[in-house]
């Protein structure tokens, strides 16, 4: 989407031909910094480094982390090697090990001397696919904001969403804001409620950045707000993102998703879930018990970094000294709680049949 | 309770007679400092810019403001004028009004030559009387904690906050929290998940503060964390405080409480709400219709001010500009959400009959 009215990626192919492009999202919002990736290692340390972030956006690059090892080994313990590098880096988003094992598949089935052409291809593939991904969520949520600006008499539709599943968490288009961007370029008129989303504030600093960016008018609000606003009619539809979907539906996104789910469920208020397939674990039944929750560094709530009024980029503590601090990075909103599954194949109900109808190859892959 | 071994209230007179002094609440939990409130518009510039806060504290300094007006001017004039001056400052809390009510009519019932010396009897009365209240509180909730804990054979009983209900917000003890120092002081292992609270982190800056410089342990969370928390069972039970409590029993309480109180209801975690009387508003029918709930400024959500590595205290902003944002101070969590109101008379179901019951005095207040 657009930044100063230039589009742009989240990640991307360099001219070189084989470097690799990337948005540094720990610099946003206060500079637009752009990374080089130039090794397998490079391309995990941005991913555990939260440099790219969002579940689509790191297996996209994951797949480049795949396609620059072979530069250097294209034998299958450089394969395996690059596999255990990557997919070592984060624990919840399930779009690292399909993208690696997409990779993976991929390479193997070939003699060594074709595996780094092929490795780049696949990776452009995997990119792309993304963004027809994210166009087809776009589509099939349209209708749902459609409807709801036509009860509203030109009043604009007020969205919620938590956390960043927009472009930057994706290589274009985001999942959740895709509906949304589509809404706004056709005239719709629409404004998003952002959660801040503490610790790591990607609803203030990615979200919030990239809407304004782009055009759509938006309030960011703290965590704490939207279960209020909701009560007093003022959100209309809540969209999120996910990094993972268990088999029965149960919904693994961003710490705080799930007691929106509550409040959302509490007062008849929509709350849909952008899900592209890569996203889906059919190897999960139940994700409240089996989705491992990623724990992280007390400085994440301890320190904020931000922007001096004269300028300058300052990290200050927040959080007395000596107070332990907990750190999870992702909670799960039971299937009961979601309206619907927005996806490239449509709008799905929220359980193992629906799933299973829409999306039978991942099925399969998962028996594998 | 204790700062460095030593105890400390909240608000006291000092030893001049007549001045008042107050921790600074505004610069903790990096700097412990004093102010001293020597007239009444100081009273209330200490309300309005959060120097002092939390609904007790806030009706016992409006209490020692109008004993402060009373040097300058003790006409009916001088007692309108303050009571408009301090009534002003916020809008939610009804223990400021309460406060301001039992004062004016103390001194109006008084000739002008009896007035100032009556205006600091009552205040001090007023504070002498939120401590009680507040071991009342204690003495109620003790049992509860009691009861976890016999149930846990040794393991630490752990309880979740959300903004500061703790002796800061009062004159001293708290309200959310004075079951919980009382169950410490009696050698019940206890563990406080403490919401950090944005905009305004009353939760990491206040909360934290107090229960770690008395030895009670704790850990600061964002305030998206609690649900996920409850789902896997690392929450026994939910204390919080509350700005209003409507008749019907609906609760005002700082924003995100209703979130907290949705997601103990999911999971069977009790949730109980200190209540000291005062706090209690016969004249609100319904909480959620009625109850005026306070906007503050875009900066609180804006800006972070924190202590950088070197030392030095810096506010730096963390929202890209020209990014809107929307503060709403508080929420209101309905009835049937709250497992009990823990008030100086006992534990009591939310609703009007059991509040009627309890305080019948406030009721015949209510109607004057």
């Amino acid at each position: 989407m657009k930044v100063d009215g230039k589009h742009f990626r989240s990640i991307w192919l360099d001219q070189d031909g084989w470097s690799v492009g990337a948005i540094d999202q720990r610099k946003l919002p206060h500079e637009l910094v752009v990374a080089r990736l130039t090794t397998c290692d490079e391309a995990a340390d941005a991913i555990r480094t939260m440099l790219v972030r969002g579940a689509p956006l790191i297996g996209a690059t994951a797949a480049y982390g795949m396609a620059l090892a072979m530069r250097d080994d294209r034998s299958e313990t450089g394969i395996d090697r690059a596999y255990q590098t990557l997919i070592a880096t984060r624990p919840t988003a399930i779009n690292l090990k399909w993208a690696l094992d997409e990779m993976r598949a991929a390479l193997r089935r070939l003699p060594p001397s074709a595996r780094l052409e092929a490795a780049y291809a696949r990776a452009d593939d995997i990119a792309e696919q993304d963004i027809a991904i994210n166009q087809g969520i776009a589509g099939h949520g349209l209708p749902l904001i459609e409807a709801i600006a036509a009860s509203k008499s030109g009043e604009a539709v007020n969205l919620l969403t938590h956390c960043n599943a927009g472009w930057l968490a994706t290589v274009d288009w985001g999942t959740a804001t895709a509906p949304i961007y589509l809404a706004h370029d056709r005239g719709i008129p629409v404004h998003v409620w952002v959660d801040e989303t503490r610790p790591r504030n990607q609803g203030a600093s990615l979200t919030a950045w990239e809407l304004g960016h782009h055009g759509v008018p938006h309030t960011v609000i703290p965590d704490n707000t939207g279960g209020h606003l909701m009560q007093h009619g003022k959100v209309d539809l809540v969209i999120v993102g996910t990094d993972r979907v268990a088999a029965n539906g149960d919904v693994c996104n961003k710490i705080g998703t799930y007691l929106k789910a509550l409040a959302a469920h509490d007062n008849g208020v929509p709350f849909y879930v952008a899900l592209p397939s890569p996203t889906i674990d059919f190897n999960i039944a139940d994700g409240i018990g089996q989705i491992p929750i990623e724990q992280r560094g007390a400085d994440e709530v301890t320190d904020m970094t931000g922007r001096t009024a004269d300028g300058r980029i300052e990290t200050v503590r927040i959080v007395p000294e000596g107070s332990p601090v907990a750190n999870y990075a992702f909670d799960v909103t039971p299937a009961r709680l979601v309206t619907g599954l927005l996806t490239e194949r449509g709008v799905l109900s929220a359980d193992r049949a629906a799933l299973s109808a829409a999306f039978p190859e991942r099925i399969a892959a998962a028996a594998e």
